[in-house]
């Protein structure tokens, strides 16, 4: 990026070109693009706080069409390599255990190669910690899917993970193809009650010195955080990362603060991710209603975008972003005149205000006659 | 209450005896119960996190059938009599500011006679904040209902309001019925603009020292505490409100993060409440989806329901509450089996579970054969 395109994306992330500049050279801000080059996007210390949505079709609910239309976007895009590796893998051998780490390779390769933005390598995934798992104090093992398709490989071929033994391979790779690596949380707690655990920490600790590494080889990572995490331990866990990560951009998975409400897991992520953002996140990864339940539909996914949104955009009004408190006080100010038509426009979602016939449009039907902005109104007319 | 209905409360709250009976004495635990004398309940320090509903009509939408259908309930119920003085006078001269404080006595004897448990009482709401708000500071005025309609009749009528002018017949009044008084915050701010200023301080330090003389009368009262809070604000209110008011139960409504989200202010009071529990609130108003809309149908309030159960028990797991542990621990279990049906008796909302085929029994559309937890499983078995 040259220093005019630097000083855009400085200031639509209202921080500094100097804060943006150093950020970037310490890896506390990781820049990435969408495959045609064209908008790039900041995600890191100071700048607004970013979401992503998943995308996919699985062997049990597969409709392109459908995932196509959830893409409709001009955004950054990350790829996990590993699901493409074990799909190959398992349509030839019926069996993922079978997979050969080359082609576990290529697949990162001809991704980086057509143009993604980022990649999820789970290289915190150890043969030790999957051996540390038999001993069964977790109560739910693995629930990354990457994470346990590679911790099954590793105890059939009685072998390191890949990525893990062979980091500066993938460090070479990122470096050719201008990739960030965000390297995932294949550990991450499935279970407030394995919350916090040795095994989520252990494997934090190696994506730890994989920062390092990556940082030394002037590569970019993310690293991706738990999970589900009852509330006390989320600032903690934030904090934890930042400070062993050194500061490297926190993209979070939820964290889902309970584990008994399916149906209801965009609202349960959107508040720990509110908190983990107080505390230092960067990156929400949003979790939609059908969250432990289904493959979501495209009103799913919608649904859990805007919890991620609300999320993120209290976090950014908590940080002091000006354009965030102008966006609320604009739709207050509206609200204040009873001004539908603006409060609409400036909403979130627009599509969520009724109708309203003209006897409303002074006020509304929750309040009627009895409307509070309408009595306030009267007391600065005095 | 006898020492047998204590000891059996305290149980069910998870606390001790000791803990309850000192807590009610101090009036840092409220006991409310309904109406016909059944249940009791505990709201504050160290119990668990409570949640209220709304009911009622309005004059541009009253269904009184739809309303009681919400009403399917056994637990304590609350009232506001300023609603039901402001109706009266305003059937009768068609004008608010008409009314007669004894009327508003009546209404408040007539509701405690009635039977409810608890009522909310704007006694913070003064003159002199109401004269200051003509300075025209504020974004919004007021947007309490029975707050807008004192100030209106304040500065109509010239005088002070008089709950507070009087708040010693209103302690008498609750003395005589065993009625709990929650102190009403008429001043909450209602826009992320307004919040934590001088008007919403000086209502709170006014209920503090109101929240003390209740406590020498031997009263029991609740304080309700704001409104529209920015995150990094929250954790400051609470506890500021806390310390003020000697520990007595904190009833948040919401608080709201954003001003931004129109349909989804159950979930954007879900984030709020849930940190505000984090820092001691006791007792959270719910939020509807319709919440800056429209008056909420019956739907509209389970959802806001089922969002401030979430926040409730993620801040119960957060207190280490250990029945809210054992809940995310069986529903979890029960995951990690692929138990269906086990799961779907052990959420939150049973409803939120799709029809299973029978393919899926072993996983779901998510991931379909590439499911973690199977995967997972497996690495136990070896």
């Amino acid at each position: 990026m040259n220093k005019k395109e630097l000083a855009a994306l400085a200031k639509s992330e209202e921080i500094s070109l100097s804060a943006l500049e150093n950020g970037i050279k310490t890896n506390r801000i990781v820049v990435v693009k969408n495959p045609r080059g064209k908008k790039p996007l900041a995600i890191g210390e100071g700048c607004f706080v970013k979401i992503n949505a998943n995308i996919g079709t699985s062997p049990h609910r597969a409709n392109i069409k459908e995932e196509m239309a959830k893409l409709k976007t001009n955004l950054p895009l990350g790829s996990v390599p590993i699901y493409s590796a074990a799909v190959e893998v398992t349509e030839k051998y019926n069996d993922v255990r079978k997979m050969s780490p080359e082609t576990l390779w290529e697949k990162i390769e001809e991704e980086a190669a057509g143009g993604v933005s980022f990649v999820t390598v789970h290289t915190g995934v150890s043969e030790k910690i999957v051996r540390g798992l038999q001993k069964g104090t977790r109560l739910i093992n693995i629930v990354s899917r990457g994470g346990s398709i590679l911790a099954c490989w590793m105890l059939a071929n009685k072998k390191e993970n890949p990525l893990l033994a062979d980091f500066s391979r993938l460090l070479k790779l990122a470096k050719k193809y201008k990739l960030c690596l965000s390297l995932g949380d294949g550990l991450r707690p499935g279970t407030i009650a394995d919350s916090t655990d040795c095994f989520q920490l252990e494997e934090l600790f190696t994506l730890g010195q994989q920062a390092k590494e990556a940082r030394k080889a002037g590569v970019s990572v993310i690293i991706e955080g738990p999970g589900h995490i009852p509330l006390h331990q989320i600032e903690m866990n934030v904090k934890l990362a930042k400070t062993v990560c050194d500061g490297a951009p926190l993209y979070l998975l939820g964290p889902l603060v309970t584990d008994i409400a399916p149906g209801y897991d965009h609202i349960v992520a959107a508040i720990g991710g509110a908190i983990a953002g107080m505390a230092g996140a960067d990156f929400l990864c949003y979790v939609t209603p059908a969250e432990h339940l289904s493959l979501p539909t495209p009103e799913d996914v919608k649904e859990g975008v805007y919890a991620s949104r609300i999320a993120a955009h209290a976090i950014d009004l908590s940080r002091g972003k000006k354009s965030a408190w102008r966006q609320d006080w604009l739709l207050s100010s509206a609200r204040n005149k009873r001004n539908w038509p603006e409060q609409k426009k400036l909403s979130l979602n627009p599509d969520k205000f009724p109708k309203r016939k003209e006897k409303e449009e002074d006020c509304c039907s929750m309040c009627g006659d009895f409307c509070s902005m309408r009595f306030s109104e009267s007391i600065s007319k005095k």
